[in-house]
């Protein structure tokens, strides 16, 4: 049996960044963390933790790490068939994009963290890059574009976010007098969620260009939007999260001809219990658009 | 003298986030790409990337970064005196925390942005943490919590940002019927911006409590803000973030007596040219409450 004191110090120096912040909300001393993380790594022969040049785990970390979130649901079934057992709520920690969570995600889930106890761990990735985590044992579930399922894990389709090329009015008729030409494109400054992030891209391929663009890069949803409200620059917009700005007349689309469509895929490990299984069938009515 | 384009590929395929990515950026092959790199490694004697776990730079790597940005803004400066030079923007990289870029940056930042053709690269990060990307060199300017001025940087203090505990008045009714007990915050879950996030603590020892608190994690300013609104948790959101919210009633402060004023400093490298030093005028008349 695997001393799972062990795993959970290496879970709490993972989630507090530090070995004394872990101590502290373990009631250990920090020697003691060091410790426990030392004696984990001669059971195992390798390396648990990257410590430069910043604390992260090795594979063989993250293996760890989702076994233990995995024990730890499968724990809280047990807890619910046997109340006396203590009744400390598991933290779910779940790779998600940023613009559902800006939008959709805490209405869909709420019932279900109150009734339950959940408690979430959000960890932020671009459509593209959630389910990476989710194959390194870092997460329980992903939410992302993606729809290749990877072993050991279901793939449940949740429906599509539309996407609009927005700004403000008064940026539109100083950066695209003509519409959406090439001339405009080249000049105009975009903003990019990161370097992940392919959908202006892929809007600016639809409209027939592939030259260079100047562009921000600001890996923020909210500020995404705000730096678009400003004028600032444009950018692709799910209008579920700007219909209020874009109804008021502050932000509007420069090509209303032009959207893309994102699907988003929830994808979870099987055999992680109950808990999951319930957060699954609430995502499974939301209405994306 | 440096060979330019050899830092001019290291800082791509970092903003890129890879090698393919980076010669589809500067129109040149991965291999031609994977050459300069090499070469710049030749010339420095040790690695300027680290590849595993994940592309980053060494720290002699950062610093050959912050000198390249640094030379860009001053080419900027010159091709303002030297208009006949190529006017290609440069970016300019900064760490911000979330909350502001949530709330007053973009709105204070605009008319530079278009005046200036200025491009923002944002990396966002906890307010104690951004100063250690601008000591580190992976940044030109950090707009966080800390006054400690670092060696060849500048501190400007730019004013306060006030925080509320606030939640949805059915949570509050739900969870703290009898106000801020201690009783309460055993049990209410709270909503944490992430590890280095200590604002929730700041606010708890206010009240006088130093005990164990269940908590969601959730690196996302407006997700924050969604999962209170939605009654998933209650948190520490700046009043002027939410000041919409609370006017509707849809949140409320479960503490009126309790605040937390946390001031904002700008910190940006001496010498990095005149378009610093204007957005740095436009960061001192902002308000911040």
């Amino acid at each position: 049996m695997i001393d799972y004191k062990l795993l959970e110090a290496l879970a709490t120096v993972i989630e507090t960044g530090g070995f004394e912040r872990a101590g502290e909300a373990l009631g250990l001393s920090q020697s003691a963390v060091s410790q426990r993380i030392k004696a984990l790594e001669i059971r195992l022969g390798q390396p648990v933790l990257i410590r430069h040049p910043q604390l992260a785990p090795t594979p063989a970390g993250r293996q760890l790490l989702n076994h233990y979130q995995q024990v730890q649901l499968l724990e809280r079934d047990l807890r619910n068939a046997l109340p006396t057992l203590d009744a400390a709520s598991p933290r779910m920690r779940i790779a998600i994009n940023a613009d559902s969570l800006a939008t959709w995600w805490a209405g869909t889930v709420a019932d279900l963290c109150r009734d339950e106890g959940l408690l979430l761990d959000l960890v932020i990735e671009d459509q593209d890059v959630g389910l990476k985590r989710l194959r390194d044992g870092e997460v329980a579930a992903c939410l992302c574009a993606s729809d290749q399922p990877i072993a050991g894990a279901r793939c449940v389709p949740l429906g599509t976010m539309v996407y609009h090329p927005y700004a403000t009015p008064a940026y539109i008729a100083r950066h695209f007098p003509d519409g959406p030409t090439e001339t405009a494109f080249r000049h105009a400054p975009a903003i990019v969620y990161g370097p992940h992030d392919q959908l202006q891209h892929r809007f600016l391929a639809q409209c027939g260009y592939h030259g260079a663009f100047p562009y921000h890069l600001c890996p923020s949803s909210e500020g995404f939007v705000r730096l678009a409200t400003a004028g600032i620059g444009y950018g692709m917009m799910p209008r579920r999260q700007v219909a209020e700005l874009e109804d008021a007349g502050r932000l509007a689309s420069l090509a209303p001809s032009h959207c893309l469509e994102v699907p988003l895929y929830w994808h979870f490990w099987r055999h992680s219990g109950a808990l999951l299984e319930r957060l699954t069938s609430a995502l499974g009515e939301v209405q994306l658009t």
